[in-house]
């Protein structure tokens, strides 16, 4: 089968129309037709190979949703016409540890959608059925494709770090994931605050279902509001100063990083150990959490604010996103 | 009444005899007539003002065991005879959301027992009575001493961080803290290493339940051992490189922090993202922890290797804890 993709030849460069030819599919493989891919920043880390692991041609694209339209023979749980998600993870060993207790998103042998093979901006993909999960019908399906990545990525740390509905929840920084996060941890009942040098974001992060509303522009703000919160998940890749943000928490609490930055995560150890409180991180998740994230969000009706590309548009889609013009993730549709 | 105490008249004096009028009993408290207190470094860090919080005449001493002499109106839970002790907290506001969660040890209006009062280097101790524990009969005095600081401190992360049976274990620092949390970790079913720059305490770390042993003298030690262990008990007030200690932690795994250096902890952000690590601190632990902690020890049969000190003594006992030459843990008798 040809693969029509969108891929760049070189670093950052634009992306253009690209083919190749798919694998033979596995018996527990599955072949999707692409319907909408959400664009990630990580994408465009990628094509401008921050990690230093990027190949060229590159086919970016980890936030996968669309119908399968072939299945390995030995794929039970899903059959050709299922409308499904593939997130940034898309393979593991299914033998380690971490894989038989539910914990593939930190499998050593992990496969990544579109780092160690071509990835979504193309008219198909092909991957290990065990890392597609169904869309639930009441999900559309340009909403489900940031969920896949972005979604799971802010509601896996709210589950594993036990958010319960008592806690005053800060989350740092309202974008693609932070503005999930508002309505995840709202859902969750918890009191939540939204973090941002943005203050014109005030109105809608109250919309979204934050109580209150910070605007951390002016430098000390944090300092200001030690042993407030129960929990706060930063969601921004941005150097922060983490110790204030620590103190920030109430003993036991916990500052749960989600965003990666490039400097090292700097605290000061009284407060950390007088005031048992945790410093922690948390990253994408496993298919079990996607399946339960996409439930929980048709359910309850969360849905992120997106901006729709044509995917010949790719070029488009990837400058406003770039350029930060983008409310709040993008997605491109086929 | 009268106590009899030792108390240094200046930083980092020699302590001399020093008497002062108890206050009149309230209705909560109990007056505690003292038969040993360990020596524990905190109480050598407030004789040198290292916390600039000593006030003089200071009199050391918080992990005090003795017979409860005289018990307020209002006390129910104990009564006179009872053989009691007492640790590094002694008073707390009753109030607040962590006392009423039973997570005292956390509380801002935390009484400090020989910081906001004197001592237990004396004949009597007076106390509010909710933070006096009663002393399972299996359990010597002497032993017993030790663990109203030194072992709850060591205990109280291994039930925080759900210590689990199936858990490498790894517990930084053979000392008194750690040689405690090497036989706690074991008890509780745990593959236990200890890990400590002095070779010749590899067998007595074996004897007491360990099943493998690091010598961290050499460079580069810990950073052979990547993803190694569930979790790292951190005992030692050294600054180490906190960062390889985390990476030596698995996916999923915790760094606890119990001992507190004095430079900040500085870890990598990707290994403590992607991997979804966890750096956490710790600190002593509630009355309901060591009541728990003490009956533990006394049906496991665990005490701490101690070294005794008449309490007249006591000058020598402090010169042998300085020179670090105490296995593992100093008690003074009256």
């Amino acid at each position: 089968m040809t693969v029509k993709a969108y891929a760049a030849k070189s670093k950052s460069g634009l992306l253009e129309p690209f083919e190749y030819q798919a694998k033979e599919l596995g018996a527990d493989q599955i072949n999707i037709e692409i319907s909408h891919c959400g664009i990630c920043h990580s994408d465009i880390h990628l094509l401008d190979d921050a990690l230093g692991i990027t190949k060229y041609p590159y086919v970016p694209g980890h936030e996968i949703i669309g119908k399968i339209v072939a299945a390995g023979d030995s794929v039970k749980h899903l059959k050709v016409g299922d409308r499904v998600g593939v997130g940034w993870q898309s393979g593991s060993c299914h033998h380690c540890e971490f894989c038989v207790t539910g914990n593939e998103n930190v499998c050593s042998g992990m496969e990544s959608t579109c780092v160690t093979q071509y990835g979504g901006y193309a008219s198909h993909f092909q991957c290990d059925a065990s890392f597609a999960v169904k869309i639930p019908d009441g999900l559309d399906s340009a909403d489900a494709a940031p969920l896949m990545c972005g979604g799971v990525t802010v509601y896996q740390p709210m589950r594993y770090y036990n958010l319960t509905p008592n806690q005053k929840v800060a989350v740092v920084g309202i974008g693609g994931l932070g503005h999930l996060a508002v309505k995840y941890a709202a859902a969750f009942g918890c009191e939540v605050t939204a973090i941002s040098t943005s203050a014109n974001k005030k109105a809608e992060a109250l919309e979204w279902g934050a109580e209150h509303f910070v605007d951390s522009s002016a430098k000390g703000t944090m300092a200001k509001l030690a042993n407030t919160y129960d929990v706060i998940l930063n969601t921004v890749s941005a150097d922060l100063h983490w110790d204030e943000y620590m103190k920030a928490v109430k003993p036991l609490g916990k500052l749960i990083m989600i965003g990666l930055g490039t400097a090292d995560v700097t605290v000061s150890a009284p407060p950390l150990v007088l005031g048992q409180r945790i410093v922690g991180g948390s990253w994408i998740g496993s298919p079990s959490m996607i399946e339960e994230m996409l439930e929980f969000s048709a359910r309850k009706k969360i849905a992120p604010k997106i901006e729709k590309f044509e995917m010949a548009k790719v070029n488009e889609g990837i400058k406003a996103v770039r350029e930060n013009k983008v409310r709040y993730r993008a997605v491109l549709v086929n």
